[in-house]
């Protein structure tokens, strides 16, 4: 791909016209940390916007070796064959770190990746977390624009990484592995105040383990107050082997949203994300000049270790701060 | 209580003797929104805090009828007769908007409130969530520097104050009821991530229903990852009408100091939440500085109406009253 940049119309275009290439590029537009890039980029979301907003936006975790990569192949494929255009990002932020559990490359969904109504978008190598839950909002939105009908979002279960595709998405996925004999798996607890829909995957290895499992995850869940008044976490097995079980979590996905529009939710819920990111993006940039300032960069670390000690109250260390600021 | 104030030495000298009253009229000075109420509190505070950090800080949340009041009177009494010193703070933002749940008179406590051991405080009945996340902070450390051993910050179920009194406490202990029959009352998903002991209350009404209730609970917790390595959250029965209970209630957050404490993580939890705290802070500092902007003030209603509809993206919003701010 040439590292020239295109007119704002001529990305704009391209990526109405559903141009994979020029859709490429527009994301790697999106993700520069260049300022005359930022300012086209935003260019280009601004034009795109009216045409967003169509796909299913499908959130999915689970921990590195219970096989994302493989279900998203199953179901990706399975909606690509039913003649659905599927577009499929990455959030890592480990990969900021360690170089990432998410492989940036796409011989990991080999066959999604040849798929021509597919569109695989490795995570993004560069840029810190704020950046990458923005320029992973402008990617889902350029996809819509680009005419893809589902949007998977995949995350590892690292940090905030998943709160953040929580807000980002309509449904929130959480595949859990059955465990070795009768050792569950362990939820992250944090998890279970995100979760729309919870499958447990490799159920073709021990199916019996699978059923088990299902029981208890679905007895624990009951015990949990439901986040929609109107929908009770369904708890599913599936095999991205066997396909088995790829065609109810789909089912599962799209009832979500149908339980969700009957209660008069949805379009609610993604107001509200809109206005979530605004005031993240607010507070973000707020510190991000806070901490710029020449006199609070240097009295930061010194406060910061006087609170850490308990010599200065947090309050008082905050207004200090901030008179400097 | 005289309206009066007094020397910033006598809050101090008083407070550290113990004297109730100084201690009272303390924590409404801390309370106070004058500017001039403000600052003397922050001199309070600050020649006080060598001498706070001494107490066990316990949180204990639970949804209204769960018996928090006469259960917290029975954990009270049970330490005030063994000679301890027990403060009891309430934290309920409900009370903000329609006079709370928590009761802001000490009728509710009459034993604990009459013990010359104890010392009780009705909630804020004024201020924003914010300040009251504030209050509460410096009105635990007023307990300490008065010498109080244990400190009872309670919550009710609401919004994000489960949240904040689980960033201001060492253990934060969760209320449930056995339910009626088999029906159980549901756990509300985020105090999963909150929570180092569970306790049944009211176990005497329906033992055999608290003993069930104990089982399941403890096996949907089983199946959540610790939240720190060496703590399992011990599920307990407790009834403070016959006090069953109430000893092993003490004796799990004793245990919970000394496993953290093995592990040599109580320490650090204690500075990271001063530093949470510190930077929770400064950004609310920030953000009201931004939203009382004039220019912000007048154009941020119409941005966010924006951003609601999808018209204008979230960053280019936010990019816009960044501008202004």
């Amino acid at each position: 791909m040439s590292k020239q940049r295109l007119a704002v119309d001529e990305y704009v275009a391209g990526v109405r016209a559903g141009d994979r290439a020029v859709l490429g590029r527009a994301i790697t537009l999106v993700e520069s940390l260049r300022a005359d890039d930022q300012a086209r980029a935003q260019a280009v979301v601004a034009a795109l916007l009216p045409f967003t907003g169509g796909a299913q936006r499908v959130g999915i975790t689970g921990v590195p070796g219970v096989g994302k990569s493989t279900l998203i192949e199953a179901l990706g494929g399975y909606l690509t064959a039913q003649g659905r255009r599927v577009a499929v990002l990455a959030v890592d932020p480990s990969s900021l770190v360690s170089g990432g559990s998410i492989l940036g490359d796409k011989t990991r969904m080999p066959s999604l990746a040849r798929d021509p109504r597919a569109f695989v978008r490795p995570t993004p190598s560069l840029g810190a977390l704020g950046g990458v839950a923005r320029h992973t909002r402008e990617t889902l939105l350029l996809c819509e624009a680009a005419g893809y009908e589902v949007v998977l979002v995949e995350t590892v279960g690292v940090g905030q990484s998943e709160v953040m595709v929580a807000q980002l998405v309509d449904c929130f996925v959480v595949l859990m592995l059955a465990g070795a004999g009768d050792e569950l798996q362990g939820i992250k607890r944090g998890i279970l105040e995100l979760v729309d829909v919870l499958a447990i995957t490799k159920a073709d290895a021990d199916p019996a383990a699978a059923a088990r499992a299902r029981g208890e995850y679905a007895a624990a869940l009951h015990l949990m107050r439901a986040r929609h008044p109107g929908w009770t976490v369904p708890v599913l097995t599936c095999s991205a082997l066997t396909q088995d079980g790829v065609a109810g979590l789909w089912a599962a996905i799209v009832e979500h949203r149908a339980a969700l529009e009957r209660d008069g939710v949805f379009a609610e819920g993604r107001a509200r994300q809109q206005v979530y990111w605004m005031w993240r993006a607010i507070e973000a940039g707020l510190l991000e000049r806070f901490v710029g300032e020449p006199a609070v960069a240097s009295r930061r670390a010194a406060l910061e270790e006087a609170v850490r000690r308990g010599v200065v109250s947090p309050d008082h260390a905050a207004a200090e701060l901030l008179g400097l600021g």
